[in-house]
């Protein structure tokens, strides 16, 4: 269970959506807009209520796939679980919808919030000042490349990958890539549980971030600029469009933000000096009919 | 202002996008895919931190226009706010990015909120049991009808619309309808701002929700069908898809609930009692690539 040593270019990612599981998909029974009886594929969502150690943190809504990688996820982009933290164990139950992270010792956050709860209530608000006084400290690596011979392949791969995503829709992806090979590809309900899956995943299997490009489906915001950077990856692709403070957090911390990559177009709104021009473009295609995802017709 | 009055067909809507405000979007300069420099407009995005009284309630990231009705409908739709709390004020402050919502008496949350934090810490968990409880409560009207005229006119209207998505992209929109007329048009980067933006406005204007229809960019997840039948509203529309979870508590609270709407295409999972096919298809466009908004390039 080292796939951080696989990375030969054509191999099948490390981990691929799999739209045959039963348990994320269900066949609902509706009518189409004749009147006409249809079955569709509908994507699960379920709830999972979060501890790390005895505190309850939240209830996120998601398809259910990983959710130990999702648990130790979340907690690093939140903050709330440090480099120095040692996870013992991740017990998740599918009866009682749990997942509990255990640490060694009780973390900095759970001290925290509680001595945050005894003055002013609720900690969440301090989470946001810790995770952008974190951001500010963060330096990624200047010599990381990005071809865009490398960006028209990962994009046609993940767009034809089988997935969730084009077996019933209404679902994110995001896809961890080495040069042009995607090599870990989760998806969710929840944009941000699918990030935090491939966060937990990195911890977990101790997988290097500088040489890697984060693909998403999702909108270049401020969250999804941030999450990028705490995970120490250099260039960040998406196929939709931009937020102003995304593009203003991605400039401060040197992150490389590509989006509207869709056929041969895209945009850098911040770090174009990563990007090498190497693909000719007459070779590349425009998006075909074939090619397109259901996110013509998805829009979120 | 009484804008509950005018429901004239034909008429402008009480609130339509204003992708001419400046504060809204923003140029940006970057590189397009030839790596020649390109100018482009983002979307705004800025932290706003709600109090209810005294009480820190929660930081969202919106656009920033409406922070009043953002504040009012957030409160409703968490269920933070009922309809016999009574608020006597609403100030927003620009620089310190806050908006307050002041109520005559001190509301039953912020007595629960008090309470729970003594004991156990975050009072988040219990706003979901609370919201649950209250949806299983709700009785949507059952003479309320959809017409497949009306669908179609409306989607037509919403794509064509002047609005911050053509214009920048990367931004959910919301819009209150009835019959075949759009009224309310509300749009955000967070999709349930836009929501809670639509809720808030209703509650200040006091509109009437049992002959509306609700129609959102985004996909048919639960807490997209749970804040739509807090609101009362019958209907609900989106171009995008379902979750399968939207799906089971739509059925629940007995809404209709329509995925898919595009061109003359749609899928009714919920509810198709309400639908009236008056519709002539061979009249319905499918959508032209003129007409498609820019959602064709904008996952979420």
């Amino acid at each position: 269970m080292s796939p951080a040593d696989d990375i030969r270019p054509g191999a099948a990612p490390w981990v691929a959506p799999d739209p045959e599981d039963p348990r994320l998909t269900r066949r609902v029974a509706g009518r189409d807009h004749t009147g006409a009886e249809v079955e569709v594929a509908v994507t699960m969502e379920r709830p999972l209520t979060l501890f790390l150690n005895s505190r309850e943190i939240v209830t996120m809504m998601t398809i259910g796939d990983h959710p130990d990688y999702l648990a130790i996820g979340y907690l690093l982009n939140q903050n709330m679980l440090r480099p120095e933290d040692r996870v013992v164990g991740v017990e998740h139950d599918d009866d009682t919808e749990t997942v509990v992270v255990r640490t060694e010792q009780e973390t900095d956050f759970e001290d925290k919030l509680r001595r945050k709860t005894l003055t002013s209530g609720c900690a969440q608000g301090t989470v946001f000042g810790d995770v952008m006084e974190k951001f500010e400290t963060i330096r990624l690596p200047a010599d990381a490349r990005l071809r865009t011979s490398w960006l028209y392949a990962l994009v046609r791969t993940i767009n034809t990958l089988p997935s969730l995503y084009l077996t019933a829709g209404a679902i994110h992806g995001c896809v961890l890539c080495r040069e042009d090979r995607p090599l870990v590809y989760m998806e969710d309900v929840g944009r941000h549980n699918a990030v935090d899956k491939v966060a937990g995943y990195m911890r977990v299997h101790g997988i290097e971030a500088a040489d890697k490009i984060f693909y998403t489906t999702g909108r270049l915001t401020s969250e999804m600029v941030i999450k990028t950077v705490q995970m120490g990856i250099p260039i960040l692709i998406s196929r939709s469009g931009f937020t102003a403070w995304g593009v203003e957090l991605a400039r401060r911390a040197g992150l490389t933000l590509v989006g509207r990559a869709k056929g041969r177009r895209f945009v850098v709104l911040s770090g174009p000096e990563r990007i090498v021009y190497d693909a000719d473009l007459s070779a590349v295609d425009e998006e075909h009919h074939r090619h397109h995802r259901k996110s013509a017709r998805e829009d979120d």
